[in-house]
């Protein structure tokens, strides 16, 4: 099953199911106003939109519309907790190497970084960015968005309560990162809104790219200014999403809305497949010549993110949007 | 005006107004049915809620019931955004003169550290701790929720955005916390979820405890088990709340809801006044005597937070609540 929220002017938007092909719609409602109210009650209302989803798939016994990803929101256009991952060891052994960081990590204890959730962008909106000298940057990943899950649930146990996978663009701001990582206390400034893929999807939806193993094995791929930028796979992540989760839920609950990302999806042949972010590549260029020339983003940059499924279609559909000088009151 | 949530069954509570003694209630419906759709909303609903508060003071004109804090839940029961600061200097000197800390802070920023938002604990009820060897401590707090403020708005700006004022046990596991904080990325096992008191008041509730400088004037009077712990006063906050605002602001919109907490409340006569957590009082400890007598939070021990205005009253009644051992399923 395929989900989007709609901006129809209030903060949690209209939920709709969307076709496989992403080319329709139709009306989620009565079954579930909006997503927040459909993960908390996922067992009683997604067998209804599964249903629609069938008939809207077959193209009879539903109204149905264009879908346009342009007024999508982020499929949770707020939620009431956001965590992200480093989950790509490759990524950060690569960012270590270059910038001769010092990350005191332990080893089997992943790094889980706790996130603002109050107001994710639009997949297609264009994005504010405060200022060029905050060396923004991109970070393609997947998530997953969780119903409720009890404290200290063992990693097959929260992996049973994952709804949904999205993509999502972590916006980051290098030049708060680093300053934000030597203090110790994790990401304020860093972190600006983060943007999410238009259509969530059910693991089912990504067909084998949905392993056994608890990793998607997919392809982000990513482009800028309409240039291939990489095209990193998912499967090398060093946790599956249960085990991550475990870690999550050690000591407290997870509330149905919870999202956990990925990190930036990053492999061992980053030279040959590229990466999902600019500080990688620029690091990547550090280690080989001692400088980086790829800049870090600048206002009318447009970035694409998409996964494509075996049969070479969209899934998730694309973020596409570009960056955008901020505007006070705008 | 006063307010609380109590504990309906369903995840956001009933908002009801609270008397100014906190002795009487009274049904916040229709104006708002939840605290999140009165910040979300408060310029049209609150007028209606400040009328029913005051016929509620004066016992005339509206049905009322006695107030049970131990019915009550957070006063936001969940939200979007919890940040919390540290905003005493004077504590984190103490911990990094006791445990000889190299946090590199930058001159002039304050510790902002991003927290979950997802599920938070009622004010009396039993708190589960998942378990003794975690090094469970407390930390007694202020907190204000914000209504919707735009990115990048000036600390004046920030601080005409704030609605209502709370105190909170920030409970925290000192074991994962120090391995955290070398880390860099933030809390996640060293953050279980956190307990506000059981009613969030309007900023003119404090008198003059609210602070010209955007301080709060007030002690934070804590018991552990029926003894004095400490009562270190709030207006030692080294950033007003509105600095702390900005800056968490400085590049994205904090939407209605999000709720900013002060850090453990730390005063520089900590050896008189006493401390609002067992780490503070620790370290004075181990630097008086090269060891720490207080013993972390153990089952079965009961703490208390409370402020009190200049009449001598209690203003966001008291979190009083007993940790107990963690019950898989309970």
């Amino acid at each position: 099953m395929k989900l989007a929220t709609l901006n129809n002017g209030r903060r949690d938007g209209r939920l709709v199911v969307v076709s496989r092909d992403l080319r329709h719609a139709t009306d989620a409602a009565p079954v579930a106003a909006t997503m927040q109210q459909l993960i908390e009650d996922w067992d009683a209302r997604a067998p209804g939109l599964q249903s629609l989803y069938e008939m809207l798939n077959a193209g009879r016994g539903v109204e149905h519309f264009a879908f346009d990803p342009a007024q999508a929101m982020s499929p949770l256009p707020r939620t009431h907790q956001f965590v992200d991952a480093s989950a790509f060891l490759n990524h950060g052994n690569i960012m270590e190497e270059a910038y001769k960081l010092d990350v005191k990590k332990t080893p089997g204890i992943p790094v889980l970084v706790q996130r603002q959730s109050d107001d994710f962008c639009g997949p297609c909106d264009d994005y504010p960015l405060h200022s060029e000298a905050d060396n923004g940057d991109f970070e393609g990943e997947f998530a997953v968005v969780m119903a409720d899950t009890p404290m200290a649930s063992p990693p097959e146990a929260c992996a049973a309560q994952i709804r949904l996978v999205m993509i999502l663009n972590d916006v980051s701001l290098r030049a708060h990162l680093f300053r934000e990582l030597q203090m110790g206390f994790g990401f304020i400034n860093a972190k600006p809104a983060t943007v999410f893929g238009p259509v969530a999807v059910t693991p089912d939806e990504l067909g084998e790219g949905w392993g056994a193993d608890g990793r998607i094995h997919l392809e982000m791929r990513v482009s800028r200014n309409g240039q291939w930028f990489g095209h990193p796979n998912g499967r090398e992540m060093d946790w599956s999403f249960g085990e991550l989760l475990a870690r999550l839920a050690l000591n407290r609950n997870l509330r149905a809305g919870t999202i956990l990302g990925t990190g930036t999806v990053s492999n061992r042949a980053a030279r040959e497949v590229g990466s999902a972010c600019l500080a990688e590549k620029r690091a990547l260029e550090k280690i080989t010549t001692g400088d980086s020339s790829t800049p870090f983003l600048t206002w009318g940059d447009r970035l694409r993110f998409e996964v494509l499924g075996a049969d070479g279609q969209s899934i998730f559909g694309a973020i596409d949007h570009r960056f955008v000088p901020f505007k006070a009151g705008a």
